[in-house]
């Protein structure tokens, strides 16, 4: 399919030089970046969650900068056909490549040239964030606590997507809004509930948020439901605007990507900064879900520790409590919003500590060298937990780590056995469920358990 | 549940006068039919489509007007909790409650003492119509043709409900807004598909008509998606309305009421003055429903002949040819009238024979004495069948003609072998597939062919 | 000028029986009235305001309804140039245009032929004007009360406009919204400074209502700043509308338009039962009106006595104050409401005589017969008083009036010495003053006072 | 009168970095620019338009940034009244406030901090700008060239007011939106008639921009109708600004200002560069600005010659022209843009020499070297002269420059005589018709001609 695509939305107004950083091919130019997450958001359609081979399929894919008086069009070419009805972009896709082109040029050209943000500071990278997530208009002021943060895998059974869809359902009858990290799954199934239920109580400012990254995009691409898309630069920083911006979580059934979320919540909420903090979780599942949920509860008790377990509730099988649950949650959290000044719309009083900001390149030598042992903080090993985990999801489904397993053989992890027994067991129960690629697939493994 | 209910949507001023016809609980008064409506919009979480034994479980609901400065409110009691979400009545179904308000006030006070009117007359009731709708605001200047109307079953498998959703969401991806008769099943099923579709496509202002009339709103309860509800004075005017505002129409799997509509749309459409007047009709089901529209079909072919079976396509499992092939006869149908003149939002060229606009009263006289043989014009034996599944529907569903069958028996229908043995045929196959009742219920049958 | 004209604001959905009735060029038709109420909507630029000559001067001018599949367009020949720009028509007095079509139609279709109104009884009349006004979407549930009608001279000095509008910046920056009759001088001026001052108030929303009658339309032609213009059948519906939805009047100098609404007001709040009723009531000018305010002041109290002096307010050379009084004196208003719990956008408890609802038809015999004596309630006395002016006023400006007086000489008005004797002292001054007419124009009185 | 102020527009989103810059009180903080800047949008009823006097009758005045869980308040303390109705600011003016705020920390956190843009170069500082004025969302795609600018005195006459009134009116009903530099005068008036106007045509989003600087905002205290107003840093990149986004340009008669404006205006189209650009420029006036313009003429054709004198046309005494010219010029620009692909929002095309970019130091020894003789091109000399005019606004009105005047006299301008004979000429008609200050001041020179 090809297309010249007037914006929809707003960034239509860009600078000279900022269109012609994104026609550079070379290093120094945005085109590269650009052409791979606009490839990923045309290709909604398709079920695949292996970015490499996507990005194979649609080698002769372009997407060019035309100037206009009265703004910027775009100019696509063989792009998938799935992203169009009768031969028109469906409008939610359009918004989403607009999205990411206003996200890229934005991070890449004033921003990270501008020596007011020093992202080697804990500080600087939250302002930066800030900064991306402000410019996106993701920040809203003059507005109470809603954004429900749901995270879950993205391959999921039929009956537990299902489930997603009637808790998002319940949470838009209450007026909440819905933010995930794109995708299928338990991604896509709240906002559809959510859109149904909104549509219900005539909310037409429903908020569905999506935040991605230019590593997963690809392989999570957002539904064109998703109206408010930004993509951060990287993975940590992508993981520190769902929880600066989100007001409480929800966690659905998924594999090694939510157990990598999960690791990073609780290694943050374990923060002896934030031990007074409010932060509502939830981890949800229907009646088949409830030995899954268990599972992972009994591995952070044995991980982590009971205060640990504290941080979170499990519902089984009723998404009526799971709303008004995170309804009464994000009601406290309001209140120590008001009572300590801090923004309804971004959290600036949780505290993270730079373990959690800094990228972590899933390299065959980092993952060796991870830490998983018990002669540290709780929140630390959490944190080294949590890389193990981020490497595994990169040898999956992103294309670098694809590539890099392909060559090198699995990542290989060492530890004291007391972690690293409860960790084989957990993932090898996720590939018996079928949980790390979507189904269909045989899954090789990505990593090796060293004792 | 009790509540002070605010309006929302248009009506909210009332003459002194109207808000007196409104609590006038006597005969000449408004309040019964209104509290009769108004709790059947409440009831929409319920599954029954028995309208009696509705009125008889809420039979302390009360309604109440009440004046404020800033316009009526309503105070209510006993309603059914569904309603509401956590004590708060839904905003859909608000909505709901002040649209059947500002119908039953402005089809019983001005419109009905004014000699503007005669019903007794085929322009009368067409006016009548028009004028209801257009208070309504249902008739929309401006707009290209795009109403889609669906028939079909509110008592229908999962299977098939899902299809109606698959076609709904691509109707709504190419810009088509719904139109069906409220309640469960094919009428709930293609607005949420649709819903979905129109947020994908950033379509704001997706339209989701329902269309009621008093005998029949409790046993089809309208969703709360549907953001246009307009009730109107009886099935034959609810009827008019259908083929008057709707560009197209898709007809799902269903029961006798199906049929009902089907008999009405090929009557109108059999009349030699609507000749060349174009009128997309699909009938659309899964490839389960195969066999159910060749018996449809069948019968149509031997009852009413070969013209009739021209004026409708029938297309199988394949959601996206149906939502295609629908929107190239609106194109046709936009041609026409722009070449005739006529209305986008009114089909005036549309002829209807007064047969089909007089109500029939499904009293077992009147259902004995159905003129069902071949002696009389084609359009004339499909307004006569028609009639015969009207007073089955009643006798099925609605409140009094439940109440007639209970205290006389079954209706008794007479006619030609050539007619009555297809016909018996196909109720009968209705019985067998379940489409008579909702499930769960045995069902007694309301007629008897008597041959 | 001709031109093809597409709606703006509401009423393009008209019937086939409406469209027939509008071009209907006979008595029975609706026709010659929307011609001559849309050749003075075309004619606001003209500074005349002698309806007769305007219609003499356009007596080629047509107007066409025109059947379009999106709505009703208007086909427009020979109208004035000064409604349009570059040849465009100005799109507020399109929408004037389309308003009179809606108002004209909705009078005399439905509404005149329910036996819903009885047209001779109190009640009745006030119905009417209710569902004409709602019609118009005139009355706004939800909202405070904040309509300050303007009342005041269509032909004042530059000095007295720019008073006006200075009271108009005041209105509009305390959130106020402007009523007036229409047309230039007085009830224009406000309307200028309020659109400046919701200008800088950010108040898009901001209300510029004309309410105007078939009668007196042409001389006071709207200006395109009305936003809602509605048009009662006649003079006496007019002024009823005024005082049922305006929350305070202040008048400004005027001639005997104004001297006829000053006791139409009086009239009605002089009678027993609006004794307790708040109604914010101010005279304002500039430093040189001061006299003619103590002269109307001096015949008010000397023809109605003191209790009349005690319903209204001088203020002086002082827009502030007038605004903040008049703003207090509605805060009143709708404290009085909310206690009785009447309507804000409808004065239902305010009584009104028949004397004051019963078109007056001003012929010789009619002025001849008024009853100006003492031997009758102080109210009586003031409605007869109304219908004196209300006389003179045809004779200057209505093309009815004008004809008479042509044909028969000017009005022979009789009664007591102590009325008659300050009544024609300030119709002199009136004369000297140049308030009877538009300025450049020598004055002929169609009165005689005959002792 | 003290406050507090909720936010108004869009910016209530800051980070914590930039909350702490505002509060920032030394010489790295943005305190003392953000009060001085916020004092001046409060004082806006004010006539004054000496900056100095102001700020010391303010000098109580304080602003202070308040936390708020929905967003930053500002809190106000001794502000002047006039910014307030009954103790109430007005909307218009919050609205200012906030976007003195957007301006303010967007052009002093990140953008001064990035290596983006490099203040020396061309380039640089018009990106700069670019980036400013998307930032405050004056940049508008998707609409045609629209945007008149309109300059011309703050001093000027009743007479002269009025006609920029009627010239706003035109324009505004012609779909034109008005830009200016603030102010009373020449820049408030087209503003006012092109409110009415676009009332007139329902135009709800009529453009009033403003484009200040902090060095002049005090004297030239935006109006409230200005419903987009933007503040840049110096009166190089204002002016710059106003022909980067300009799309023609009417100029009012003015003082010194408006001579500076002209003279930078016609440096600018002299460049060879600009050679085929189309650019409309109009010099509009009534009857008795007849002289006044041709003054202006003859001075432009002595100093700068023939080729200048082709680039503007003089109407006098007729708005409808002056609109009308003006609209077809923009045609003529939209029509070149197209062909050449630029951007209608923003004027990349327009070469602009640095000499125009770098901020002028109107010092003693700035003034006195200024280059005055026929020894350059005559761009250049364009380019001096302006800066000349500069130096004297500056005496005139900017508290530096009035301070600078107070101690050391008045600047000594030198150069050729055929240059300085018909500059002195000028200046003098200047003092002589009172256009150097608002009336009601003695003029004390703030230059000396030195021959």
């Amino acid at each position: 399919m090809n297309a010249r695509v007037t914006p929809e939305g707003t960034m239509e107004v860009l600078s000279r030089h900022e269109v012609s950083l994104l026609k550079d091919r070379s290093k120094k130019g945005l085109y590269d970046l650009f052409r791979q997450c606009a490839l990923a958001v045309l290709n909604c359609g398709n079920e695949s969650d292996d970015s490499k081979s996507i990005m194979e399929e649609y080698k002769d894919f372009d997407i060019k900068l035309v100037n206009q008086p009265r703004g910027i069009k775009l100019q696509i070419t063989n792009a998938p056909s799935s992203a169009f009805v009768d031969g028109e972009m469906i409008k939610g896709i359009k918004e989403h490549l607009f999205s990411a082109l206003r996200d890229i040029v934005h991070a890449n050209s004033v921003l990270v040239k501008s020596s007011e943000f020093d992202l080697n500071s804990s500080d600087g990278v939250t302002n930066f964030i800030f900064h991306q997530l402000r410019n996106a208009q993701i920040l809203e002021a003059g507005t109470q606590p809603n954004i429900v943060v749901c995270w879950g895998g993205h391959s999921i059974s039929r009956m537990e997507y299902n489930f997603t869809k009637k808790v998002g359902h319940e949470l838009g009858l209450r007026g909440l809004n819905i933010c995930t990290g794109c995708g299928p799954g338990a991604m896509k199934g709240p906002m559809k509930g959510a859109t149904i239920a909104h549509s219900k109580q005539r909310n037409c400012n429903g908020r569905y948020i999506g935040i991605s990254e230019p590593g997963i995009i690809a392989a999570e691409s957002p539904n064109p439901i998703v109206n408010e898309l930004t993509i951060l630069p990287d993975i940590e920083k992508r993981l520190e605007a769902f929880v600066r911006i989100g007001h409480g979580i929800i966690i659905f059934p998924g594999g090694v990507g939510t157990a990598e979320e999960i690791l990073y919540l609780l290694g943050i909420l374990l923060h002896p900064a934030n031990q007074k903090l409010p932060f509502p979780v939830i981890f949800a599942g229907s009646k088949e879900n409830e030995s899954y949920f268990k599972m992972i509860d009994r591995f952070i008790g044995g991980a982590l520790g009971e205060e640990a377990q504290k941080r979170y509730k499990i519902i089984i099988d009723d998404p009526v409590s799971v709303a008004k649950e995170i309804k009464t949650g994000i009601e406290e959290v309001a209140q120590y919003r008001r009572v300590h000044r801090d923004a309804y719309y971004f959290n600036w009083l949780l505290k993270i500590d730079p373990l959690f900001q800094q990228p972590f390149q899933p390299t065959h030598e980092n993952m060796a060298n991870l830490q998983l042992h018990r002669e540290q903080p709780v929140h630390i090993l959490a944190a080294n937990l949590r890389r193990a985990f981020s490497g595994i999801v990169a040898g999956n489904v992103k294309d670098d780590g694809i590539r890099r397993v392909e060559k090198f053989g699995p990542f290989e992890i060492h530890g004291d056995k007391t972690i690293l027994d409860p960790l084989e067991g957990l993932l090898e129960s996720f590939i018996h469920e079928n949980r790390m690629k979507l189904p269909g697939k045989v899954y090789t493994p990505s990593y090796r358990i060293v004792n």
